[in-house]
């Protein structure tokens, strides 16, 4: 398959009516979140790598052509531009890992406009998916203040596409592990992983159950202790623990009930059997005001697996992403509609030692005093030029951006997002744009 | 690619315990969903096409074992054992597009327990992600009342996978059309796109833009009137229809705005242009709510596009979607931890003339008077039994279970859920499971 007919029809519409009408010329499209969603105070830009592949790919193969032609009616003269059709152009991005806000361009597209027209709904859908995944884990990893982190979330995202997206962008916030094989093997991220309630269910009692599975697994342990009574289960935990004398990394987890109260009870009664190296773990409907308040409540919890909630982004689901239009052969380009004002022209934002001083300004300009440009070139003439990586660099960048934020932005309840400034440059071309838009 | 890895980490830890202590008895999960989310009065099952495609195809291979072995640290006898390891069992499941309730199973599985834990994470991702989509689709089809829908998702949708199951589950409830060209391909379905702001701002003016298009395609214009002024914007629409002399179908679409209004400003100027074939179309941010309000407006729309807010289903992202071992090796198991109280046994669900008339029993016992049995036998010893269908089948039997569902859980605002009864028998069977449970 050419992914090329992963598109919305008004794509390929315009595509070729571009082509029919000659219309080749360079443009630039912009893609940015208009709004932050209410509970974000920033975003993790991700979804680049998924992005260039999607271009580097990009055209149609015989099958597409066939059915372009035959099913939706595209005339010869169509089918000829679309059979010849690939990526061309240059890509600006903001690296993944990098925190962006409201307005700031994460990616611009410049190619023949038939090209950067095609590849809109490919780039807003994966770029939205993730950097709205990674905004999400982020918050967690706010939340969690240092506890470790393990992705739960794969039997309820959107998807198998969508399980090993959230596997990777909380990889790449700082989740220590995914309960997700498949994204375990792409990614090359540590797998994490106990028991079920069906699994002690299957055995006749609780301890039976325990006791096969330390057996299986005594290097790497954590026994499910809420299927009947978790102070119970707890209880029978140690008693196998000390029965199969069990060295290695060895926990108990907690999936439902008052998760503070029974942490703090468990914790208790593993010190006072004499077993403070064994960890406790909690799951169940957590998310990120959830794991706020049980780091509040000071609970005894070392590790939290975070499942759908984070996995689907359950308050805030999507972003308000738009790909824009904002220079067409050398004319910048500006959209007037009430309440939707874009700004014209390619873009850069200047970045200054806090996230509070961002500049969104035009792409040539000088960056002001003591900024650096956020966005940088990673694809020339439809060719990728950015190296490729390991997770351990957008780790990096969101790590080094996570300290220049400011408090406001961090809160879970409640953040504030810093706005960023505009250029004076850009503003005047804004002026002379809006002066000049042709209706 | 076996698929096998397409699961947590913990089914494989479970099914390599089971298969190395000779726990290869039948055992039965049910799949079903707790409690309905606020704002659904009824669920449309969805997603098991995939999930027999997913069981059919169930296997390790070479890669996938090396991987468990060499970076998970299975040992030799569990490779084994996932090496020869197919799904072998039987799947009931309520077929796609009826209507479904909380509690009631939409899938259940009996296989021996290996196998069957091993699907787990898949046929939840699946049949939540489908079920949570068809049913967010079939509101809006409520809230439409006739006029016509199409699916303008993609862009937003977390990821390919899950717009290529928008398109067909929005399909599925009713949908007319979807934007996306790939889903339309697969599934068989018409698809539809106009042309974006970014198509009028290429052009020097918006006439121009729309003459251009309009040769273009003829036979299938719809102007995008709102770039620069709706109204001002449908007159040069009408202006091209007359000087280009368009006869096919030919439509006008609001993006923005006050719809309502400009919707009958727009629909007047036609109709006094002796435009009265030209049709209304509008879109932006649309959703059950906002359908229903304009609807109740009589606002002059002819068509709906609905995009993010069905594409993640916003206000009720996930569904509390369950996998509960109810039997195992011929012995009930129900699960008693507070609050999460399951069921125990096989199922049936019986449907009567009204769908709060439904009754959750046995599966092996009698339907009560006036009843017919919901989940069929779709597999057998790992094989499909469910004939191949087309998505009439599945839109067919939804149209037949809305028509029996009561007026209170087809409202769109504070819509309310009917209650499935339990079968005396399934009571029964609770009872004395109950008090045979060891803890």
């Amino acid at each position: 398959m050419g992914r090329a007919l992963l598109t919305d029809l008004y794509e390929l519409n315009m595509a070729a009516s571009y082509l029919r009408h000659g219309m080749d010329d360079a443009a630039t499209f912009s893609l940015f979140v208009r709004e932050l969603p209410p509970g974000r105070g920033f975003l993790v830009a991700a979804g680049l790598e998924e992005s260039i592949a999607f271009l580097e790919q990009l055209h149609f193969d015989a099958g597409d052509l066939s059915y372009l032609k035959d099913s939706l009616g595209f005339g010869d003269d169509a089918i000829a531009a679309f059979r010849d059709l690939r990526f061309t152009g240059d890509v600006w991005a903001v690296p993944e890992g990098r925190i962006v806000l409201a307005g700031e361009p994460l990616l611009e597209v410049t190619a023949p406009i038939a090209e950067a027209q095609l590849a809109e709904t490919f780039l807003l859908n994966r770029i939205t998916l993730e950097t709205t995944l990674a905004s999400k884990a982020a918050r967690c990893v706010l939340a969690a203040a240092g506890r470790d982190l393990v992705d739960f979330s794969f039997r309820r995202t959107h998807g198998v596409e969508a399980a090993m997206a959230v596997a990777r962008t909380s990889a790449l916030t700082g989740f220590v592990a995914t309960s997700n094989v498949e994204a375990a093997r792409e990614f090359g991220l540590p797998a994490a992983g106990t028991m079920a309630h069906s699994y002690v269910e299957a055995f006749r009692g609780e301890e039976e159950a325990f006791r096969a599975f330390a057996g299986d697994y005594p290097d790497r342990c954590t026994f499910l202790v809420d299927t009947y009574d978790t102070l119970e289960g707890t209880r029978r935990a140690v008693a196998v623990i000390e029965e199969l004398e069990l060295a290695g990394p060895v926990g108990i987890r907690l999936d439902s009930g008052d998760l503070a109260e029974l942490a703090r009870d468990a914790r208790a009664m593993l010190d006072d059997a004499g077993h403070p190296e064994v960890r406790v773990f909690a799951s169940g409907g957590l998310d990120e005001y959830q794991i706020e308040a049980l780091v509040a409540a000071r609970a005894p919890i070392d590790a939290f697996g975070v499942g759908t909630l984070m996995g689907v982004s359950a308050d805030a689901p999507y972003l308000d992403t738009v790909y824009k239009l904002v220079q067409y052969g050398g004319r910048p380009v500006m959209k007037l509609s009430a309440q939707k004002t874009t700004a014209p022209g390619p873009k850069q934002v200047f970045r200054g030692a806090s996230l509070d001083e961002d500049v969104i300004g035009l792409r040539n300009e000088a960056p002001p005093a003591r900024h650096e440009p956020l966005l940088e070139r990673v694809m020339a003439n439809g060719r990728r030029t950015l190296g490729t990586e390991s997770l351990e660099a957008p780790r990096r960048r969101f790590r080094d951006d996570l300290d220049r934020l400011p408090d406001a932005a961090r809160l879970i309840q409640g953040p504030v997002a810093p706005r960023a400034r505009t250029s004076p440059a850009l503003r005047d071309l804004a002026e002379r744009t809006r002066s000049g838009v042709s209706p």
